[in-house]
Formats: structure tokens, sequence, C-alpha cells
């Protein structure tokens, strides 16, 4: 069979995509530095700039030469293929571009911006109401533009398949239902059993600067390649890839508690990985990034909670970890590794222990449905959040800050974003129970800091397929099962067992 | 008479310029990223995204949408209105575009970017061999782009015009002579004089973090908003616009001496004060930006060298410099004051006293007119290099590192941009000249720290002008005569005779 990319449409076609690359990574630099470094005064011209960058991106995605090129490849090109699937992704990019009006995709990057603002204002206020027009507004340009790309499906899902290729609400009610269900039982358990840990020993002082130089050497072991990438500071972590060869990780840090910073960088490098890992071949066309946001999250999962929160790890970080901060030199595995599986339920998403987290995103799941099927205006918002809370967690928030106005999500109008979450963490377990099953050797090669096994079974089951499959294939063949609950259930049971011996 | 932003072409004339500037705009933040931030892995990946900018910018300012309004506009509106005078800037600045073939373009890109490895290597092996056939590509294809924007011109002041509009060899040669005739009898006078200056007074150990901070302290007093702006640190020291509300400043750091970064952040800060001082309701449109590179380096050299030059600026400065370097406790403004204006011949442009500087320009003057006349040939040039340099300033490089190979510049395709230096300089000195005239208590007011009436003048009689006359109407509305090196040779005669007791 000869090589499709020696099709005349080929070099033309990849040649644009290239293009659509080049502008997008434009548009990350622009966010990165926003988020990282800009002068306050810059928000207006950045706004414009930002807005000239996404409309010229746009115009081009939606191209008739384009559009016609990507479907002589289609035509022409062997089923199965890259350049067939190249062609397929090519055309689902212009079909999601092409069914938004201008103007609705006009009126939503204005109303995004303004709802963004006023929710921070809501926020410093703990005003929902200061939100709610804004909100109201936007939520009903979010059911629009839903329904144009639903196509006649329903529109809810395809916000979904927005952030995850082929999710559905159909699809993800059963999986949030047997979280609930098992997910309270241990809730509950861990509650009635009265148990506290004691986490005296975590207390102390954690200069910005030593954390930062840890951080900085257990991402460079776990294979982070700084060549190719940055650790810097933002309010809120994130990982964002400028293009091929420039990945940057964010971080915050808090004086009086090294967690957070700890188990963000893990998270952040894991998202890092896979960026570092997609295959050059590929880049710049329509199979080269990543696939999914849950497929993301599994990476960063991955490495946060399975590698980050094992023994075997603990054991690896703790010379470091004594090397940073003397306070930890008389204390002991067994005395930390509890501590990092704690259960308990609580009011902020991004706090919440691996365990309860799943509630909180399942809260947002409920909430964001029955908004878009019309269960739930959006004025009834702040209190289907706090009854949820109470009845879910068992705890209810004393305000809309540390409530309905905790996330950001919302008010950019990524609604459909927040599952990913949960998928990602069941496809952390899923994928790391795999890797352990193929890598015997697997707790001692991490207990020796030798990382490099289980980047490689990454690599080779997840990172170098980029785009090629959809999330639940690429689940699918990684591990030899559709992605379920079964993995992630399995762990935070025997974890929940060890750390309050209850039996579930 | 009605106001021509009334006029149907107007608001999508300067919308579509407005896309230009926002795509302008974040090729700026690639390039400051680029130079400050940007992990080596990204070099490849970075010029990709960068010339697809280009390339779109480029399209959209050859688009005939564009020139067909702006064609209405120069029609219709009065002349000498604000919209005439940025249509007829928004001709110029298509014409220069649709002058250069698509091909020749490509080529120059190219070529720029083989021929930079090229100069990084040769010049740190010291061998212009290496740099030669790149450099003779790249002069040839130069040649073309300048003959093809000259349009029956010459070819050379068709790249002059484009860093500083107006400006002819024939018009520079006149200053450049008397120049070199009148620094000239001043470099020999002081070198038969004999006399040699104390300066071990400068010697110490500077703390990078303590010079970062006087830096900011300087910048901020001299009125740079740093709401709107940033100081960062760069291998070589720029300062770059990124958009309305965000202009960035960088700098480099010796440990052994503060100098060079005090002076270099003064420099900075006079071009980034005329970038914060351009008029708002102008910018994203054809007269918004600083009218050209000569303007700019007046501000800059404005700063640098008649303020922070002067005794009245030293004696602000001392306390501060003080209370940053102990060191300086005992040392008065008397002893400082004639170590900054020593007139001492050295082989390298960007480390040289002010008074010679001029001499250094003067010399790549000289070979950029011979090499686009086609009297010099791109082998001859280290020899002619070595032997102007002998000729001019009465030293001779030891190796091409330290000669001809020195600057950046001509490795990036830039001939014809290092005139605007001079014409800076000149510049700077009639500006000050003038602003002293009508500020007569400017002495005291630097004495003291009060830098808002000099920057007040200058905001009124530059920065608010934009690109609205070109840089000679410029300097004559501001300082009542045409351009010329009187005020600089004053002010220089000046300062060698208080500081070496000469009459000259």
């Amino acid at each position: 069979m000869a090589a499709m990319t020696d099709h005349p449409a080929y070099p033309r076609f990849v040649e644009i995509w290239g293009e659509l690359a080049d502008l997008e990574a434009a548009e990350q630099l622009l966010e990165w530095d926003q988020d990282t470094t800009m002068p306050a005064g810059g928000v207006e011209g950045r706004a414009r700039v930002s807005g000239t960058l996404a409309r010229v991106r746009h115009e081009r995605l939606s191209s008739p030469e384009l559009a016609a090129l990507a479907e002589e490849l289609a035509k022409e090109a062997p089923a199965g293929s890259i350049e067939a699937i190249q062609a397929a992704e090519a055309f689902r990019s212009i079909r999601q571009a092409e069914r938004v009006p201008v103007a609705l995709r006009a009126a939503l990057a204005q109303t995004r911006s303004r709802a963004h603002a006023a929710w921070e204002d809501a926020r410093k206020r703990s005003d929902f109401s200061l939100f709610e027009p804004q909100l109201a507004h936007l939520v009903a340009l979010k059911r629009e533009e839903a329904t144009a790309l639903a196509d006649g499906g329903e529109p809810y899902d395809a916000l979904l398949d927005l952030y995850e290729r082929g999710a559905t609400s159909a699809g993800l009610a059963p999986l949030f239902t047997e979280l609930r269900r098992e997910l309270g039982r241990i809730v509950h358990a861990v509650a009635d059993s009265g148990a506290e840990l004691d986490t005296s020993v975590l207390q102390g002082d954690f200069p910005v600067d030593a954390q930062r130089r840890l951080g900085l050497e257990i991402a460079e072991a776990l294979g982070f390649d700084f060549a190719c990438g940055r650790l810097d500071t933002s309010a809120h972590p994130f990982c964002i890839t400028i293009h091929s060869g420039d990945v940057r990780l964010t971080c915050r840090w808090q004086e009086d508690d090294f967690l957070p910073a700890l188990f963000g960088i893990l998270h952040e490098v894991g998202h890092g990985l896979y960026e570092q890992g997609l295959p050059e071949a590929w880049r710049r066309t329509p199979l080269g990034a990543a696939v999914s946001l849950g497929i993301h999250e599994s990476q960063s999962r991955l490495w946060e909670n399975h590698v980050g929160r094992s023994r075997a790890f603990l054991r690896w970080l703790l010379p470091h970890l004594r090397q940073t901060f003397p306070v930890f030199v008389g204390t002991r595995v067994d005395r930390l590794w509890p501590l990092l599986h704690r259960v308990q339920p609580s009011l902020i998403r991004t706090e919440a222990d691996e365990t309860t987290y799943n509630l909180h995103v399942l809260i947002r799941f409920e909430i964001e449905r029955a908004l878009f099927s019309g269960d739930l205006r959006v004025a009834e918002l702040p209190g289907a959040w706090d009854d949820l809370y109470a009845e879910v967690l068992g705890i209810r928030p004393g305000n809309a800050a540390e409530g309905v106005l905790q996330d950001v999500h919302w008010a950019m109008g990524s609604f459909g974003y927040f599952p990913t979450y949960t998928l990602g963490t069941l496809a952390a377990a899923q994928l790391f129970a795999a890797a352990e099953r193929s890598l015997p050797g697997l707790e001692d090669d991490l207990a020796h800091g030798h990382f490099a096994p289980l980047l490689g079974w990454l690599r080779e089951h997840v990172h170098q397929h980029a785009s090629r499959y959809t999330p639940a294939e690429l689940i699918e063949r990684a591990t030899g099962k559709p992605l379920s609950a079964a993995d992630f259930l399995t762990y935070i049971k025997q974890v929940t067992h060890e750390v309050y011996g209850l039996r579930l």
C-alpha cells in the first residue's frame, strides 16, 4: 500500500493544520504569560490579542480549502490508515467550529469575560446574587451552543464531548451511582468509627525556596525533561504546552504546609510527562494532541495518587524530604503514609482527599445535568448545591464562597468539564493496576526511584497514541477491559482498610 | 468639519489594523519569552510559531480589502486630518509588504535563521570564515530586498527607511563626517594629554539582588509604571511592548561592576517611558507606534546620558546608592561624576563611552554603504573592519570575535539599523537642550528626584505624537530646528573640558 503521505492533498492539509497548531501555540503562551507574568495593567490589551488570535484560527479552521482537503483524504485514504483518522479528526473539529454561529461565538466570548469578572467579585463578597444574572445569561448561551453542537442529540452530551470524546450523560450516570453508593459507605464507616489521625508530624515551617528545590528534584527524577520545560508559580497550578519542546508546569506554595505543593507537582508532572511523550511525528496534525481531558487527568492522578501516595514512593522520597526539611529526620514511612489517605468530608473540591473528591465531582455533574435539562434554574443553584453537599457529604457550606462560588469553571462557561476529573481518576486506577500486572518489579522500582519502567509503560500504552484512539478505545487497549470504577474502588477500599482498619 | 471617524470605511479600517496590531503583539510576546524564559528545547517549535504568525500578518496586511479601505480614506479624508495620515501610513506599510515577493521573504527568513546560527558558532571560535558564506548569501538577498523596496531609488536608503523613516545615506554622510572630525579631535586630545582617571572607587562586590532592587527603585522614581510593566533578566538588555498596558524591560547584571546595569536600566527605562506615553486613542492604528528607532533611541539616550550622567542626578542617586552599597558611604559626587565621562577608545561598541560610541557606529555605516554599493565584498569585511578601527579609533582588534563578529545585527539581516543609534544620540542632546530652555528649574528638579517635569515635557513634545510626524518633523517641532550634531558636540566638549581640563 502506497503511503498516503504521497497523496497530493496531504502536504497542504498538514501545512494548514500546522498553522492552526501554531496559532494555538501563541494562544497558549498568551494564557501562560497572563497567569504567571503579565502586569495587571495588561488585562484589556491581552483580551483583545487573545480574541483576535482565536478568531483568526477559527476562520482558518472553517476555510473551504481545509474542508475540501480533508474530504479528499477521507475518501481516498484506506480505512484505518493514519491519514484517514487524521481526516476524520479534522472533520470533527471543522464541524464543531462550523456549528456554532459567529454571532453566538462572539456573545459567548463577551459573556464569559463578564461572567468571570462578576464571579471574582461575587466570590470575594460571598454573594451569589452578584454572579447570578451573568451566569444565567451564560447558561442560556451555552444551552444554545450545546443545542447547535448536538445537532439533534442531547445538548449536555455535546458539551461533555468537547472535553471527553464520546462521553455521554447516560454512560456516566451508572459510574457516578456506583461511586456515590460505595464511597458513601466508606465515608460513613470512617465517620462512624470515630477514628482521628494524628497529623501533628506534618506541622512545621517550609520555606518556599526549599519546597521549590525539592519539587524540581522530584519532577526531574520522575522523568520530566527540563530542557524542554519549566516550573513556575501561579495562583492555580496548571500544565500547559506551548509547542514542541516547551511544556510548562506551575505550582503554588504554602509556607505552613508542604503537602499541597508536593502533590500539586506530582499531579502537574503527570500531565507534563504525557505532553512530553506525545509523538513528534504527529505534532501539528489533527492526531498530535492529548486525546481528552479524562485521559490527561488519568496521567496526573496516576502519578499523584498511585505513585505519590504509595509506601514505595515514600520510601524513596523520605531521604530527600529529610534533607530538605530536617524536621522529618526522625519520621518514618509508617508514620507518614496513613496521613496521605485520610477520609474527611470537606467543602472545597480542590482540597478534598482522594476518596471524597469524586463526590464533589458527582454533585457538580448532577447540577449540570439538571441545569441543561431545564430541571434547575440558575436562581435555584445555591440551594441545590448546599442540599446536595448535606445529602452526599454530610456537611453544609456556611456561605456561597465555600459553596457554589468556589470553582471558576462555570464562570468560564466550562460546563461538562467536571466529570473528566472522575473519569481520569477511574482510568488512573485501572491503568496503574494494568501496569502493576505487567511490571512485576514496579513496587521495588518506585522504592528505589526507578521511575523509567512505569513511564515507559505509559509511553507505550497511552502517550504514543496521542489522539489516534478514542478515550474508551485507548483504555480498553491498555488495560484489556472497558473503563469501570472497579480498580479505583478496590484501591480505595484497600487503603481505607489499612489506614482505618475497616473491612468494607 | 465632520469627524472622519464617521466615515463608513473607518471602523472596518481600524478593525483590520487592530487585528494586525494584535498579531504583532503575539509575535512580541513570543520573542520576549524566547529571550527570557523559554526552555532551550523550544527553539524549533518557536521558530515555526513565529514564522506562521508573521505570515498570517503579512497576508492580512496585503489583503485587497485593507488597501481599498485605505485608498477610500486617503481620497476622502481632509488633507492633514488624523485619518488621512493614518491612511497614508497604512499605505506605506502595505507598499513595503507588497514590494518584497513572497519567495524572497521566505528565503530571507530561512537565511537569517541559518546566518544567525553560523554567526554564533563563528563568534565562539572567533573565525569569520565560518560565517562568511551565510553572510554573503544574506547580503545578496538583502540587496535584492533593498532594490525591491527602493522602487528605483538607492537600495541602501530603502533599508535605512525601514528603521528611520526618511533617513538617507546622503543625509547621514555630513553628520558622520562632522562627528568623525570633531570626536576624532577630542579622542586625540585626551590621548595626547596622557590623563588617566582613577577608577578604583568603582571597585567592589555588587550582589545582583541589590542591583535589581536599586534598579526597580530608580525606574519607578523616573516614572516607569510597573502596574503596566516589568523588569526581567536577559542576555542582552532590551525594551519590548507586548500591547497596551504591558511594556517590558530587561537587564543583565555583573557582580563586579554595577555601572552596566545602572546605565542599562536608565537606557531601557527611557525606551519604556516612551512606550508607556504613546496615546491610548491611537493604539492599534497605523499611527499608534513609536515613529522610528532613532527617536526611540533619543529617549533612551536622554535618560541614560543627559539625566543619568549629570551631576544633578548623581546628587539624587548617591543616598540610594550608599544605602544599597555601603562601600559608597564616603564617596562624593565630584569623585564619581568624572568617571561617567571617560574618553577611552575601545573595541566593543556596547561597552564604549558616550564620546567614542558614535565612531563605532560610523565604522559600521561606512561598511554597510560599501557593501550595498558593491565597493566592498563580504570576504573583504574583516580587513576593512580592522583597518577602519585602526584609522578611526587608533586601535586594531586582536581577533574576529572582538572585531567584525561582535554584533548580532548583520547576522539578523538588520542592515541600515546602526545609524539610528547615532541619530538617537544627536536627537537626545538636542531634545534635552530644548527641555532645559523651557524648564528653568530642571537641574534642581533632577537633583531632588523630581523627574515628572522632564517626563511631562517629553510626553508633550515626543511621546503623545506617536507616528503622526516624521522623525525630522518631530525634532524640528520639539526643538525649533532641524536635527544636527551641534547640541551633542557642545555637550561632549563641555564635559570633556570639565573632566580633562581640555579646551576644544
